[in-house]
C-alpha cells in the first residue's frame, strides 16, 4: 500500500524550497491526451486515483483532488479524505478553489498544462509560477522509464497517402496563412502526417513525440532515437529530421522572427512561453492535421469498411454465444470472449479502449470497468450492454449492443426507454444536412424522442474515430459540448444515444458512421453511412412505436447485416444471425 | 449627387498627413450596434452604401467595400466601381484582403473596432495604428450632430425590477469573480439596468451612452446631459452618477490597479486599451447585463403577452384586409395599412424595425424593404410576405406570415415547401429540452423537414427580442451561428424558419416563444409557450402531410387564436378570423 501522507509531504518540502504556496498536478502527459504513460500517471502516484480525468491541487494546509460524475465513486475510495478533499470538477472549479485558498504563489508544470488552462487559473485571481522539472519526478524514486515502443511504418495501402503528399498540403495551408512553422505536440498528428504508427501507450497505436512542420513543408520530429529503427528513417525519407527530445527547446529558440502557429488551447504552455521568449510570434491555431486526418480518404475509407466487417463477424459470433450461453457467465468472462472472437483475426491488433461490459445495474454506470471486485453473473431477465471496439491496420471500431438475456419478455418500460433510444440512433443516421453543418448541431435529433418524454443521457452522442489510430479524435463530434468543425466528407464519428436508470439498468446503442456527399441536389448535401453491421436486439423494442421511416431504416439496415455478414460466417452463428435480421 | 471620388480623395489627403497607408471604415457606432445614428453613417458617406452591414478599407492606390450576400444588389447599385471594388464578406475576408495589399501601417478608429476584430487583422499580418479622432470626422463638413432623444423612465409597472435590484444583482456576481467593476458600452444594457428608455436611434428605444457598474453598486452613466431631465435624475437615485461623456477617459485613467470587466468581442478595443494605459486589469467577459436582461421577470412576461394581444389585433384585422381588398394595392401601401392598425392603439409606440412587405420575387429577399423604385401591385396568385413588429412600453412584438393572394389554388411544389417550413416552425414551437440545451443545438429541429428534401434557408431561425428594447437582442438566438448561451426561464426568442425560391417567392413563418420551465420530472426541463397569435394561412399546407403531432398543435393554437383574439375584434374581422382559425 502506497504511504501517499509521505509523498504529499515530500511534495510540500519542494515547494517550500520552491518558494511556492501550491501546486496542480493535473492527470496529463506532455501530450495533453486521453491516454498517458505510466511515466505520467502522477495524479495516481501522489494520491491513488486513476481515473482517467482529474487534478490535484496541493497547498501547505490543504490539497483536493477533482474528477467528474463518472468517477464520484472512484475517488472516494481510491484517495484518502484525510490528505485530499474528493471534489467535482464542474462544481467546485479548480479555478475558484485555487483562488479563495491559495495564499501566494502556485507552481504548476508548463508541460502538462495549456495556456488556455493557465489563463483561467490567471483569472480567477491565482498568481501561477511555472516549476520545469517538475517537483513529483524528484520526489517519485521509482518513476517508470518513458516508454519505447518501436515505430512502424503505416504502409500506403492503409494510409492512401504519401507523408510528403500530406505534408504538402498542410505546409500550404499555413504559407496561405503567412506562417512560417506549426508545433504538432499531438502524437496523433504525427502519425497521420508521417504515415507512423507505434507502441508507446495502451489502446492507441501512436509514438510519442512532438514535431514542427515548416511552411516549406520539411518537418522536424523530436522523439528518443531508440524507437527508430534503421528502416523508419528511410521510410520517413530526407525532409524529416529526426533528433531527440532534447532538442526541442533550442529548435524553437532558433525561431526569431517567425510567425509560429500554437493550438493554444490543446499543447502545453511551454511552447508558447519559450517561443515567445525566443522573439517569435505565437498564432493561436487548431493542430493543422487535425481536419485532414479526420477527413479520411478513400483508401482509408474502403479500409474502415473492411476493419467492420471483419469486426462484425467476431461481434455477430458473441452475441450468438451470448443468446445461447451467455447467461451465467461473468461480464469479464463475456468481455472475454468477444476478445477472444476478435483475436482469431489475423490483422487484430488489439482492443481500441477497454470493454465496458456491464450487467443490470452496472449497465447504468456510463464508465463502467468490471474488475475482479465488481464482476458479476450475467442473470436471467435483466439487461446486458456491451461497448467494444478493436485495432486493425485498416480501421479502428467501437460498437455498443444492449441486449436482452431472457428467457422472459422486457418489461414495458424497458421498452419504451430502448424504443425512445432506437429511434434517436435512427433520427441522427438518417439525417441529411446542408455542408456547413456542425455537430453540435445534430446532438438533438439523437435525444428528441428521450426528451419528449422529459429523458437524457448524460454524456455526448458522438465522438470522432480515427483510421487505427485514437478511438476519440478531434475534432469534431456530435455533442453539445464540442467545437463547431463542419462536417466533412471521410468524418467517422459515432451514433451512441443512450439512457440509463441508476441501479437498474443501462441501454447505449452505437453504430460508427461515415459522412458522405449526399446525391446532388439544390444545394450541396452530406448524409451518413452506417459502418457497423451488426443487429439490434429485436426483443427490445415496441414496433408499433415506430413510424413509417423508422421502420424502413431498420429493414434495410437488418437486411444489410444478414446479406453482408452472413456469407462469412459458420453455422450455426450463420443461422443466428438470419432470424435475428430478417425474424424467420 | 455626393462626390465620393472627392471625399475619397480628401480622406487619403488626411491619411497620407497621418503617416499611415490605409484606414478601415466600418458600419458602426461607438456601440458597436445594429441600428446606427446618423453622426456615425460613416460608411454611407463615404462610399454612398446605405446597408446595415458593411465595412470599407481604404488604401492610397485602391479601395473596396464589403458587404454580405443581402446585400450584394445593392452594393453594386450605391457604391462606384471605379472607387471602390465591391467584395462579399466571407468570400473575401477583409482582413486578408488589407494583408495582401496594404503595403504599411493602417489607420483604425479604437472606437468603432472591437478588440476581437483588431486581432484578426494584426494575426493575418496587418500593421494597425489607431486614428483617433476618426480621420472622416475632420473631412465631412456636414456631418449631422450627435442625437438627443430625451431619457425617459421605463416604469415598474413594465420593468417589474427596481434598478438599485438589478444593479446589485449584476454587482453581485462582479465581486463573485473579484471583479472591481464592468465596463458596459451597449445602451440595451444601460437602459435595462438603469430602467431608461430613450430615442436617439430608429427603432430601439434606448439612450446612447457608456456606463460602469462597479462591484459596490454604484454606477457612473456617461451621456449627454441635455438628454437627461431632472426628473431622471431623481428616477436614477444618488447611486448613479451621470457625467458628460468627455468624463469617460478621466473616470478610466482612474481605475488603475483595478480588475475590470470588459467584453473585449463586442465593445470597442478603446476601453481595453485606454484601461491598460491606465496600469487597469482588463479581464475579457460578456456584458454582465446581457443574461439577465434577457431572462425576463414575470411583470415583463405578462406585458409582452398584453403587448401580444394588442398587436394580434392589428395583424388579424391587417389580414382580413389582405384578404377581402389586399390585392391590388402596392407592397409599401399593404405594410402602411398594417402600421395604421398597429398605430390606433394608444400604446403603440413605432414598429420595432422597417417591416419586409414582400409580394412574388419580392418575398424570397430575406431583407427585402420596399422603396418608391421598387414598390409592385399584390397581384393575383401570388405569395405574399410579410415581417414586421412594434414596440409598446409592455412589450416588443416581431411576426411573418405568407399569405397566398388567391383567387386560385395554390401550386403542388409551393404547398410542399410551406408545409416543410410549418413543419419546422412546429418541430421547435413544441420542443421539450434539459436545462443547459442552447439555441443553436435546438436550430436543426427548424430545419429537419426541409433538409429531408435537400432544402435549407440561408438564416439563423431565432433571435432573442427584448422587453421595449431591441428586436434583436443578445445574448441567446437559435442559429447555427450563435452562441453557446443555454436557453433559461423568460427568454423571448422568435421561431422563423423559411424558404425562399430566388425570383419567385419567399415563404416564412414567425411566431415569438417564450422559454418556461416545463412541469416537473426526473429532471428540470424546459418548453416554450408560443406569444404570438395570428393565424396560419390554411391554402398553403397540405394537411395529409402532418403527422397527428403536427396537426393536434394546429389545431390548438388556431382555437387559441380564435378564443383570445376574436373577443377582441369587431365584424366583419372577427367573423373572418372564425374561418381562418376554425374553418367554418
Amino acid at each position: 500500500m502506497a504511504d501517499h501522507a509521505a509523498r504529499l509531504a515530500r511534495i510540500r518540502t519542494h515547494l517550500a524550497a520552491a518558494g511556492v504556496h501550491g501546486f496542480i498536478v493535473p492527470r496529463a502527459d506532455e501530450h495533453l491526451g486521453e491516454y498517458v504513460p505510466d511515466s505520467a500517471e502522477r495524479l495516481a502516484w501522489l494520491t491513488g486515483f486513476t481515473g482517467s480525468a482529474g487534478l490535484a491541487l496541493v497547498l501547505m494546509d490543504r490539497a483536493a483532488v477533482f474528477s467528474d460524475g463518472r468517477y464520484t465513486l472512484q475517488l472516494a475510495q481510491q484517495t484518502d479524505p484525510a490528505l485530499f478533499e474528493p471534489l467535482h470538477l464542474v462544481e467546485h472549479p479548480p479555478h475558484a478553489w485555487l483562488a479563495k485558498h491559495a495564499t501566494g504563489p502556485v507552481g504548476y508544470d508548463p508541460w502538462l498544462m495549456s495556456e488556455e488552462a493557465a489563463t483561467r487559473y490567471r483569472d480567477a485571481g491565482v498568481t501561477l509560477v511555472e516549476l520545469d522539472p517538475n517537483p513529483i519526478d524528484a520526489a517519485w524514486p521509482d518513476r517508470p522509464p518513458a516508454p519505447l515502443g518501436a515505430v512502424v511504418p503505416q504502409p500506403l495501402v492503409y494510409a492512401g497517402r504519401s507523408s510528403a503528399e500530406k505534408r504538402n498540403e498542410v505546409a500550404l495551408k499555413l504559407a496561405e496563412a503567412r506562417q512560417d512553422a506549426a508545433i504538432l505536440t499531438d502524437p496523433a498528428s504525427i502519425a497521420w502526417m508521417l504515415n507512423i504508427r507505434g507502441a508507446d501507450v495502451a489502446f492507441t497505436p501512436f509514438a510519442l513525440g512532438f514535431a514542427i512542420l515548416h511552411a516549406d513543408d520539411t518537418t522536424q520530429l523530436f522523439m528518443d532515437p531508440a524507437k527508430l529503427g534503421p528502416g523508419i528513417h528511410a521510410w520517413l525519407g530526407p525532409d524529416v529530421t529526426c533528433v531527440g527530445r532534447d532538442a526541442l527547446a533550442p529548435a524553437l529558440r532558433a525561431m526569431q522572427g517567425k510567425r509560429v502557429r500554437v493550438d493554444v488551447a490543446g499543447s502545453p504552455a511551454w511552447f508558447g512561453q519559450t517561443l515567445r521568449a525566443a522573439g517569435a510570434t505565437v498564432l493561436d491555431g487548431a493542430d493543422p492535421c487535425a481536419l485532414p486526418k479526420a477527413c479520411k480518404n478513400a483508401v482509408e475509407q474502403d479500409g474502415t469498411r473492411a476493419a467492420h466487417r471483419r469486426d462484425a463477424v467476431a461481434l455477430c459470433r458473441f452475441l450468438h454465444w451470448l443468446e445461447t450461453e451467455g447467461r451465467g457467465h461473468t461480464e469479464m468472462q463475456a468481455s472475454a470472449r468477444l476478445l477472444a472472437f476478435r483475436a482469431e483475426a489475423p490483422e487484430f491488433r488489439g482492443e481500441s479502449f477497454p470493454a465496458i461490459s456491464g450487467a443490470g445495474e452496472h449497465g447504468a454506470i456510463i464508465h463502467y470497468r468490471a474488475t475482479p471486485e465488481s464482476d458479476r453473473v450475467l442473470g436471467s431477465n435483466e439487461v446486458y450492454l456491451i461497448d467494444s471496439g478493436a485495432q486493425y491496420p485498416d480501421g479502428t471500431t467501437d460498437v455498443t449492443r444492449t441486449i436482452w438475456t431472457g428467457p422472459g419478455d422486457p418489461p414495458s418500460e424497458l421498452r419504451d426507454r430502448y424504443t425512445r433510444v432506437l429511434q434517436g440512433h435512427i433520427a441522427l443516421a438518417t439525417a441529411r444536412f446542408p455542408e456547413g453543418v456542425s455537430g453540435p448541431h445534430l446532438d438533438a435529433f439523437a435525444r428528441r424522442a428521450l426528451w419528449d418524454a422529459g429523458l437524457d443521457y448524460d454524456h455526448g452522442t458522438g465522438h470522432g474515430v480515427g483510421s487505427y489510430l485514437s478511438v476519440h479524435e478531434g475534432p469534431a463530434s456530435i455533442s453539445r459540448l464540442g467545437k463547431m468543425i463542419p462536417l466533412a466528407p471521410g468524418m467517422i464519428l459515432s451514433d451512441e444515444p443512450g439512457f440509463y436508470l441508476p441501479g437498474q439498468y443501462g441501454i447505449r446503442l452505437e453504430n460508427l458512421l461515415l459522412v458522405q456527399s449526399a446525391p446532388p441536389g439544390p444545394r450541396p448535401f452530406l448524409q451518413f453511412e452506417t459502418l457497423t453491421l451488426a443487429p439490434f436486439d429485436t426483443k427490445l423494442w415496441y414496433y408499433e412505436t415506430l413510424n413509417h421511416h423508422e421502420r424502413t431504416w431498420l429493414e434495410r439496415y437488418h437486411t444489410r447485416v444478414w446479406t453482408e455478414i452472413g456469407p462469412l460466417l459458420h453455422k450455426p452463428a450463420q443461422e443466428w444471425l438470419r432470424r435475428a435480421c430478417l425474424g424467420n
